[in-house]
């Protein structure tokens, strides 16, 4: 594991100093981690990276070269011996890894010391944030593929190397099939899939000596890339070549991968060929700048395409490079009871939800689907026997009842006073999850373009609570 | 440092042990590195990451655990065996990294065992293609804010921890003054900044507490933070109080950031009451989504900005979030001699450059102004005694000829047959490097919106070399 302690902004540093020199460093606060758009205009965020948080806080601590540096900033003996012990001993609740979560709701509830609140956000903000942008991404992308297997193909467009590893173990948890990336492959136990570049067929005289050196030593997986020259001219009738020759061994081949050109066109055509050749079941994958859009039009114009590769616009969310995911506080704790604190801001957006607050998520009970979620203070309680009415935070005339339900709390323990209590789960446990999870949202939710917007209102009691709050600020400062 | 062997793609592996088994692994082979666009539209690319391809080249061995996961992936034996002992043994050329480079140049070229040179693609791949972007992102914005300090904060929205590090990495080679990225700081010895969050400022009962909290622990570098509640009716008057106090007590104030908000408007007033305190040489810092184009904007609006914390838009190159930069073979040694290879496509953008190739600047010899490229094939020589007469490599009738002009090879050795020749540098030698660089470009070209396109020529070799592959290969397939 890597030491990641010093993966944090520097006024994280000065802010732990001051708190320690103010005497405030053992304070107890309440911080949650939550984000106010999804991205990519998606109506819902798969939530990624808890076991990688997970991980950092179990390798927090400083070595004496990051107390040396420190020093060299001109830290003192004060607070290189606060670090010195610094081990994570806060309590955190969350949502599941591969829970789907919605804006402005509470996804990591952090209660700790000041001083340990403080230093862990920036390296949480960016291991949740990266990830789950792109498990949203590739859920979005698996939508368009409409059951289709979809490869994450783009570590080399990844922006580091971490962001091609765990981008590929995200894009797997968004309901990717496998990847190219061995060493993702290996860390995370996910399948991965490759045949071969350009260079292979142009390291040999001619494309179908290509074909046939790579059939020669993989005859049960044989996936011939058949742009290289002319797909169709060249490509599909020497991979079909090759197909006849290995059909007669005995061996099924597996497909064709298409990386340029029309997608459409080039695959129906390639389609005939191959059906001609009495090729039915042999496969036609596609790669080539692809992301849901191209998909989704890709598909409505009927081309025969079995599996998609995409490779930068997934791993980078090329249209939306970034989930915007804070970290705000919500609470103190003052003689034992915690007092809510807001972050007042001319944007209403920004203001945050006071308080110590957990979600629920409500589900007809018929079904089992999920209705709305609800953002309440954290000892409130739903009695389930009654009807239960919710209203819209800005336009609290918008009401809606629900009568026969089910309720969830969404949010979990992972840490109690430091100690880990989160079941640690596999990649192929979070994926299934989500794909479950899935399930549970109307298909309206799930469109990829204006799909529709899932309800997420506040209870009663935060609701008053933030417009007495608010009030109290704009009177006393006369604003 | 940490193994990065299986940071590769999977069909990287299926094609070595393929070449293997056709013992072709020992063949010579060239790869060009090259970009065919700049990011951003911008005019230039600034290359960054050769560091950590080096670092990466260095530790490149496998090791049991990686040969045991390989073997689950069904590789045999014979295959394992070759990775045992791999270490790399081909010979690299490659621009210096901070270098200004151009679309279709070659920035690295790789000479090697066809073996090495196809595992190593992907991740050379992902290490160039991300620090160049971010190094062309970071330059863009310096020149936005037109000599003011630009501090790279975008740690939180990085894609993943690399992200943040190598990123803060290239945005310092490309023009930032600093990070906020601690970790950044201590690995490449850059300047790291920060003071407080706004969750300092909440931490307190009041905004003028929590700045004299600050003040009484760095009073000789205090930089408050003025947007938490009414940044002129309250942040402002609040920061002139607390300077007013550090001053009685002989101080420096520093200055205030602003983080929200109308940042011209605000930043104008703030200034006015700043300096109607006497506080002239206090600085105002700018937050909050900033990226070139706004830069540009507020300073047209004679915003009174000082200073520049640029995160999300720097660290994710938002607008352009991947440098599509790929390695394509060039040349397959035979019988000793180079055979040129080249990369057909109905893409005339996609057709690639054949040969083993160099790149060559031209200088104006009065102001060292660099004036064009030229790609030429490797064992050209250029009588500087002679003008020179250059061509566009499509419209073939748009010639410059120089008369009195200086040339300078970009592409210096690396690796020389497995050893490593390059002299490593700190980071600050590599920024002061990239300076200077760019000091050699016309403002032309370094306009952030529609600059003018700098020039990239084939020598006449070359261009016959290309055309004559095109049509010998249009012939014979009769295409």
């Amino acid at each position: 594991m890597r030491n990641l302690a010093l993966l944090t902004d520097f006024y994280q540093l000065t802010m732990m100093n001051g708190y320690l020199k103010h005497k405030l460093d053992e304070d107890i606060v309440v911080f949650d981690y939550f984000f106010r758009k999804n991205p990519s205009n998606n109506s819902y965020t798969i939530v990624a990276g808890i076991e990688q948080v997970i991980d950092y806080l179990e390798n927090l601590s400083f070595t004496e070269e990051d107390l040396q540096y420190l020093r060299g900033l001109n830290f003192d003996e004060e607070f290189l011996n606060a670090l010195k012990g610094f081990k994570f001993s806060g309590t955190i609740y969350g949502a599941p890894e591969g829970s789907i979560m919605f804006p402005h709701e509470p996804i990591l509830r952090v209660k700790a010391r000041c001083f340990e609140a403080q230093l862990i956000e920036t390296a949480l903000l960016n291991i949740l944030n990266f990830q789950s942008l792109i498990a949203t991404k590739a859920s979005r992308i698996c939508e368009a593929a409409d059951g289709d297997p979809v490869m994450e193909f783009g570590l080399r467009r990844a922006q580091g190397p971490d962001a091609g590893i765990y981008g590929a173990r995200a894009a797997v948890i968004g309901g990717c099939t496998s990847t190219s990336n061995v060493l993702a492959g290996k860390m995370f136990d996910i399948p991965v899939v490759g045949t071969q570049a350009h260079s292979w067929i142009q390291t040999f005289d001619s494309e179908l000596e290509a074909f046939q050196a790579y059939a020669a030593i993989y005859p049960d997986r044989c996936l011939l890339l058949v742009d290289t020259y002319d797909t169709l001219k060249s490509g599909v009738p020497n991979a079909i070549k090759v197909f006849q020759e290995l059909k007669e061994k005995g061996y099924q081949p597996k497909g064709i991968r298409i990386d340029s050109g029309d997608i459409a066109y080039l695959s129906k055509e390639a389609r005939k060929q191959l059906d001609a050749a009495g090729f039915h079941d042999v496969s036609i994958v596609a790669s080539s700048d692809l992301e849901e859009e191209t998909i989704y039009s890709l598909k409505i114009q009927r081309a025969a395409i079995n599996g998609w590769g995409v490779g930068t616009n997934l791993i980078t969310s090329s249209d939306s490079p970034a989930l915007g995911g804070v970290y705000k506080l919500a609470a103190i704790e003052k003689n034992g009871g915690l007092i809510p604190k807001i972050k007042i801001s001319e944007n209403p957006e920004k203001i945050t939800n006071p308080g110590y607050k957990k979600v629920v998520r409500i589900y007809d009970a018929h079904n089992n689907n999920a209705q709305a979620d609800l953002i309440m203070l954290d000892d409130e309680v739903i009695d389930t026997t009654q009807p239960l009415t919710i209203f819209h935070p800005i336009y609290t005339w918008k009401k809606k009842t629900f009568n026969r339900y089910k309720i969830r709390e969404m949010l979990v323990p992972i840490y109690e006073e430091g100690k880990l209590v989160y079941p640690r789960k596999t990649v192929a446990e979070i994926k299934a999850y989500t794909a479950k999870e899935l399930q549970t949202l109307w298909p309206e939710y799930k469109r990829f373009n204006r799909p529709h917007l899932y309800k997420v209102d506040l209870s009663q009691k935060l609701w008053d609570l933030k417009n007495e709050m608010l009030n109290a600020y704009k009177e006393k400062n006369s604003l």
